[in-house]
């Protein structure tokens, strides 16, 4: 085992229930890239002292998860347009005691949206009405997209994010149509509803694209039924990768490449 | 490289200028006996928002040194006997966010009095009145010594440590014959006066037992001294290593052996 040393750069995390992943993926990285940081999880019951003591003690990253995403944001310093707007952020980076906030789940979906070609003027349906789904639905209206309906059985939560974008929202699922398909509820996670498929057989058969934000397991029910249909695949696996490798490079200031991050989160997964 | 894992713990050490000594010593140690811990050193520049973290992130222990001695104190739950009387804490241990404060240079002191068999009825001579000197007084007191005197410039400090344990205080040092002399000043400090031996020939000749605080160089010019005129010598280096041992046991509740703790001591000083 390699010593650590004073001089080794900490970053965290901190979620009311931690998992390995990220601890994983960003140590995998540094040793990988020689880097002199140390990644680790925490949990916490007072989130003010926690990030006052992120400030206090130099840690130069902070993932932050639920249920912490929205409560951070009366303790940073700045928050980038992107997480004030979704209310919402998954990212600290300490500049010499200075909290600069963001959320990398929005670019995430952006970049993939962008990488991944979508049609701006094709129809999207979002499946859900969480802070995830604020982040997507955000990206979407980022990127341009012109006909997007929410389908969440939370009217108040619904309602709010569709017409936050100028979106639409209903109660339960129109008629099979939507071009692209995305799933940002719990359905199909591994533990949760994990043999239900977040759309209908004829949904999927008429779209052209499914996206599920569902990370565990990657090949979801949902994910499954859209490579049989023959559809584009968009994986929550995708999302929570690039949404690591977006921290990673805030963090560290080094870029990595895709690659690097498909290695990085199948050890993450490991 | 082992790639960490969130189930970790967390301990630092808080000083003005952070050393890699503890961060080698305990690593090492976590390595050699396969705990599930990691240890890395911090500055800050608002000790109480650092001690706030260390409650709310759950860190297990964090070491204190100068020039936070004092005033972590009031920012911690319940404070140990020893480091209460003399003021001074450089250890905390986080009992699921309870703070319990004490001193381990202290505890370090009286047991290598202890192990070495000084004789109580013998002479003592002190030269320093800082934190460190509060610290060594405590324990020849602690450990029933009848007649100490206190060698300190600074009147103030001299006279109120000595005589909060009815001992003496002069400001220059006394003719030769105290059988135990014992510098707590940065005299014969590599990069300070370096070159100084603490006590006079006279006064090493008359002695039985030289004892220099200073821990580098582990062979101080008082330590050579002694040495060469076949007195009994206690280093710095033992009472470094021996506090960072009572942190360890405190902070993992693993006993250690006394070669681990020299092995530990002589990683962290390679």
């Amino acid at each position: 085992m390699p010593i650590l040393n004073k001089d080794m750069t900490l970053c965290i995390s901190l979620a009311g229930r931690p998992s390995n992943l990220g601890t994983r993926f960003h140590n995998f990285l540094y040793d990988e890239l020689g880097l002199n940081f140390v990644y680790k999880a925490f949990t916490t019951d007072d989130i003010a002292a926690a990030i006052g003591g992120v400030r206090a003690l130099g840690i130069r990253g902070c993932s932050v998860s639920m249920p912490f995403k929205e409560a951070v944001i009366d303790l940073v310093d700045e928050i980038e347009g992107s997480a004030a707007a979704i209310e919402s952020v998954n990212t600290i980076v300490n500049d010499n005691g200075r909290l600069r906030a963001s959320n990398t789940d929005y670019e995430a979906v952006a970049t993939l949206i962008a990488e991944h070609g979508l049609d701006p003027f094709a129809p999207v349906l979002v499946r859900g009405s969480g802070g995830m789904a604020k982040a997507v639905v955000a990206a979407f209206r980022g990127a341009g997209f012109a006909e997007l309906t929410v389908v969440a059985r939370n009217r108040e939560a619904g309602r709010t994010l569709a017409e936050k974008y100028e979106y639409r929202h209903v109660l339960d699922d129109p008629a099979p149509g939507a071009a692209i398909l995305v799933n940002v509820t719990p359905l199909g996670m591994a533990g949760a509803d994990e043999n239900t498929v977040a759309f209908s057989a004829e949904h999927i058969e008429a779209a052209e694209v499914v996206f599920d934000v569902v990370a565990f397991p990657a090949e979801t029910p949902l994910i499954r039924a859209g490579r049989a249909a023959n559809t584009r695949v968009i994986t929550g696996a995708e999302v929570i990768a690039l949404q690591a490798a977006r921290q990673f490079e805030k963090y560290t200031g080094v870029e990595i490449t895709r690659e690097q991050v498909e290695r990085a989160s199948a050890f993450s997964r490991s």
